[in-house]
């Protein structure tokens, strides 16, 4: 991959950008708001601070334009909110033809699935595949107007390409970068594994009132209580098993903290006690925008499409629709309506079986 | 009313108490728990301060018998919490034989009917008659081990008793006393009226975690804010609708900020802005126990019972069902089934014009 596609300049894809310029990839910076780019063009790229590599590291593009970002890239990293998925793949898809390989950094979930489905939908002979990551390989914030800083990286991360008999090829592409990537089974195991869905969108309506106040406070720490902890648990055991119906492997949130952060006691009775065990989460603030992706983007991409997937399995998620009514009654929104419905995937009516086939083999849909 | 039974030795009970014996009458107070009342007992009664009458008021028996504080009483007030009432009811029953006239203070929603239908289902030939106060008269506080102040005393305070033809008799008993007693048309006028049901439980769910953390906020002040606000207006909208399908008249919660504690500016779009302008509010600090009475006692007290008359009336309350389920799920308690349901209110399967004729008359239900 020496000619590389970043899509967004936020944290993460700033960090995945300047990573791979400082590993002598040739980078094409993309983001839509002008006003994100302004600084870094100014600049003509980032300096990259903390763990990974650091340095300045120069983009060769930086542009609004996703066509010009794309072109000549067999790379695509996506690294957007996933609100924006769906329209990315809508304007990329005339110019999908030469088998470009395509990161959502990460999927939320069914990132993968919208995105393979609308660009189908709009060239039904577009030549892509595309692939989800788990979550973001990076902990890291922009730390000045050209400036980044890589706080952590993640030692393993899970992706799944769509079809699954495809995960390998990307994984070969990303491996003289990024060797942290494994594969996952299928796109369902990456989808169902987003932790962020139990992690961020029922603390931040739980805490609505402080967060609309801009009170500063711990979002993990202080904002998960185990009254917290009680709601959490239900919906992670409406997500747990709604993985084992679709039979992919999954994890509990608690067995998840215990993997990825490791923990010095793996006796955890609660989501809560096991949140109070972990280093990494002190010193998080939480945001102080009500409005925060925490829900905006954390129940319309995550929520409602798990619950979504609970209809294909018939595996009831009475807590996750409640918090998606609670968000929709607080925001004055309907993020059902706007989020990843079976029906806005592509997916109403289909089997459970059928399903299963096409994330694995692509074989198609009925 | 010369010799009095107060029910409850708490902030209300305790200053109803103290200002009827001032006033010159015999009272009688009783707890269930002995600590409650252990310090009062020493002192012979308590001290009252603030703005109404003040000095030592003697309580002319303190006890954990009811049985014992109602015996000579012809009327007895109840100030306790509103899960008391049924197992007060069921105590009584028996002694209810010479007419007594029952106050809850207040009886939240369905209060009077429940205590009359427990008492009637223990002791068909019993003879009193209940009525049920909108709110408590007092805005007070134990301020010692034997001490209460009167913060604030309310310029009126609607009461209906079961049946509303018999409303009159009550406060006819309670005019030398407390004048601000004005009728309302019926029970299901006092208990619709139950503001608390907006203001309690809603604002302590969405603020659970600093309150589970014993933050000190302000409970109106910080703990509503526009996006909690958002919610309120959803949960008065369906109390406001389920009130006209009974035909009783009500107040929306701003007209109701407005009427109570008076209002600089009428013109409060939203239920923040009017509780913004109530200086009244200002200073209340927030509970700093998960588990208070704003949601343990107003979830099966206040919800339930609204929500179940909406069933009658067919008027659709999913916002409060929400707010139900989300408080069992953070208390981990079944609320409906410990709550004020038509079931255990002896109403399932009621029609509407029969409860509005039984609440009216007395007309036995079929």
């Amino acid at each position: 991959m020496n000619r590389v596609a970043v899509l967004g300049a936020g944290n993460g894809g700033l960090s995945i950008g300047a990573f791979l310029s400082l590993s002598g990839c040739s980078v094409q910076l993309f983001d839509k708001f002008p006003a994100a780019i302004e600084q870094i063009r100014e600049a003509g790229g980032v300096t990259l601070k903390g763990v990974s590599r650091t340095g300045f590291a120069k983009f060769d593009m930086i542009t609004t334009n996703v066509v010009e970002a794309i072109e000549g890239c067999r790379m695509i990293l996506v690294v957007t909110p996933a609100f924006a998925h769906r329209e990315l793949a809508e304007t990329m898809a005339p110019y999908l033809d030469r088998g470009q390989k395509i990161v959502l950094n990460p999927g939320r979930t069914a990132g993968a699935i919208e995105f393979h489905m609308r660009a189908k939908a709009i060239n039904p002979k577009a030549d892509f595949v595309v692939a989800e990551a788990q979550s973001l390989i990076y902990a890291c914030r922009k730390t000045g107007p050209a400036e980044v800083t890589i706080f952590k990286v993640k030692n393993e991360m899970a992706l799944a390409a769509l079809p699954a008999t495809r995960t390998e090829e990307v994984l070969q592409e990303l491996k003289p970068f990024y060797p942290q990537f494994i594969a996952a089974e299928n796109v369902l195991e990456t989808s169902l594994l987003n932790i962020g869905a139990i992690f961020h969108p029922t603390p931040a309506l739980l805490n609505i009132a402080r967060i609309e106040n801009k009170e500063l406070f711990e979002y993990y720490m202080d904002g998960i209580t185990p009254c917290v902890s009680n709601v959490l648990e239900r919906i992670d055991a409406e997500r747990v098993a709604v993985a084992k119906a679709f039979g992919v492997k999954t994890m509990t949130c608690i067995e998840w903290l215990e993997d990825v952060y490791g923990s010095p006691h793996t006796d955890s009775d609660s989501i809560y006690e096991a949140v109070q065990k972990q280093d990494g989460y002190r010193g998080i603030e939480a945001p102080q925008n009500p409005f925060a992706r925490y829900i905006s983007e954390d129940v319309p991409m995550s929520l409602v499409p798990l619950a979504e997937f609970g209809r294909i399995t018939g595996v009831p998620t009475p807590t996750m629709n409640l918090m998606i009514d609670l968000a929709n009654l607080i925001h004055q929104k309907d993020y059902r309506a706007e989020g990843r419905t079976l029906a806005r995937l592509g997916l109403e009516g289909v089997f459970l079986d059928d399903l299963k086939k096409f994330v694995a083999t692509g074989t198609p849909l009925p």
